[in-house]
């Protein structure tokens, strides 16, 4: 039993968890407590010192809109789906489903370098997780539609690696000069995506 | 590859996220903690002064409701979706998502001009995002269903700047005589919407 | 206009937020803190003193999958809807999406009057928008189907309120013989709904 | 009115709940506090010390994508739906929409027995509801697909209850040579679950 998975439940399924991945982001900005109530001037200096969180949210926030496009694009090349695609699809969702976890991370230690690296290896285990998914249909190219071009969904499948995780894993070393650095890699990765696409 | 997006799948992962913002809204309220758990007065005493979450509460829930509608009103009107139209989208997304901060804000801080002044910026950037949708579109007709009349729309982006950002804008400038005056506007803006829709 | 709502996406949208209310219901119960870390006995009695707050939870997880039943069998009667139903139906949504607070209140404060009266206010508030939708319904019937017939609808509008807010207001009521009695009401309810269906 | 419930809008349901429960796991995460903000040192062992809860929420992240690959093949074999199956399915729901709790105090208790054996007894709990649901189906077989071969289903019904509730007793017995021990079953449960399915 072959398509013994239906493809759009399992599409359905994973656009549910990016939809409430992408909700539950601004759950971890937690409301701040001043003394004086009714001082204006305290509360927008509380909420002043919330930015990197804000910071943070915005990143994540199109972080996973960018991998709910790319995750439309790779399902919309497969003709069916096996037990190895959805094992790979739910390894792709156990990261993606952790991201708010180090989002919060970096927004409370924003100049922390653990928190930079934390942040940026949870992107690389997500980005890879996309490699590794197209590597396995690669080896089952039955799984494609057959108006897929095999060489050059090989060639997608290595430029998914050097421009998922190895630019994550470049941003992480970045935090050796200022965590700072890595924070604008991991800002520009999804807004060159953003901006790359509308060119495709 | 024009129509790259599926229309449902991109209405069903916004209306998944709007489900998700509208029940996510009530988590922003916290029991309250009295001290003789067994006395009905002091926990009467306590809901009562929750009174200002809830009315915010209401507030954001009837707001997004509004937003689905609107949201389900402008998509009705497209024939496809490239991706412009997806990326403004995501960006009035990720205001819509915002909302339970501010309302959070808003509900710990009732009666502070900055939590008010905060609220209602929130909803003027959410509110000029459809504006800016709007006007995308405007640019791109053939985005368009065939049966939308084009000079119908573009005094309807119009109508949208003007009773969208320009009424929450003056509801933070109404903070400046009192904090429940930008209340009461805020209020008035989905309620307004819900009953002019009525008679449409 | 009329049919300017699309009934699947109303209902995919509602059946959304009744799947988020379900599940977030637990989020409300946090893991107790205890001294000893490794005492079994203390976790076990820390356990033992959530009682009340799983019979809540339980109590309103099948209230809320009753409301879903009964949602789905209303809504299978409806042909096309106007912004009328739109509207009671968000204010069932309401009314509904607030449940997990007056949950948790229950939970904490499960001996005191307010807390049980609390609760069975807003179960009436949910249970009579059933009966303001059917209500309106009633008044506007080309918005049935064709199959349904009227004085059956009438009489189950009347059950409705019989069965739904004034059982609730009885165990509001019965908050004054003792909390637990409006306790085993509430639990009543669903239960009978659950068993009363299966003979239907 | 035997297929009062459309089976589609169950499956949808289902699935928007499983989806939820599965990303909520993180939410039971909470960010460390460390007195030294910049001090990289202590937010790496402060993230070192977490490692049980990171262990907790990928257990039960697989155990919840096993739970919906069983359900997607369960409901498969059913022609239409009850008011026994929806109530047999919302007892399962139940089970499975509490898996964050328990997942959270054996986060926070990862070496203490009580912890251990109630993680495995809701897990068990969770497992005896598919049986129970496959057993009303057998003494209902009117509701299976046609193509179903009700011996094999029988077997299939006797296997759910071998292996669901009682490998998470068998764990939940572990608990008294070592609450790692039983740590290990609940983890080879699903992954025993993920690699057999590959050959079927």
């Amino acid at each position: 039993m072959k398509s013994l998975f239906n493809k759009n439940r399992v599409e359905a399924f994973s656009d549910g968890i990016f939809a409430i991945i992408i909700t539950l982001l601004v759950l971890e900005i937690k409301v701040p407590h001043i003394e004086d109530h009714n001082s204006p001037g305290s509360l927008f200096a509380a909420l002043i010192k919330l930015l990197p969180k804000f910071m943070g949210w915005i990143i994540s926030f199109f972080t996973v809109a960018v991998i709910w496009v790319n995750h439309h694009k790779l399902f919309k090349q497969f003709r069916n789906l096996d037990h190895g695609i959805f094992w790979w699809n739910a390894l792709l969702l156990l990261w993606t489903s952790f991201i708010p976890f180090p989002t919060a991370v970096l927004g409370d230690y924003p100049g922390n370098d653990v928190s930079v690296v934390f942040y940026g290896s949870v992107m690389a285990l997500m980005a890879v997780s996309f490699t590794l998914m197209r590597w396995y249909v690669l080896r089952n190219p039955d799984l494609l539609e057959e108006t897929v071009d095999i060489s050059k969904f090989r060639k997608g499948t290595l430029l998914s690696l050097v421009f998922g995780p190895m630019l994550y894993l470049a941003g992480v070393a970045c935090a050796l000069i200022h965590p700072y650095v890595s924070f604008a890699i991991y800002l520009a990765i999804p807004v060159y995506f953003i901006f790359s696409e509308k060119k495709s």
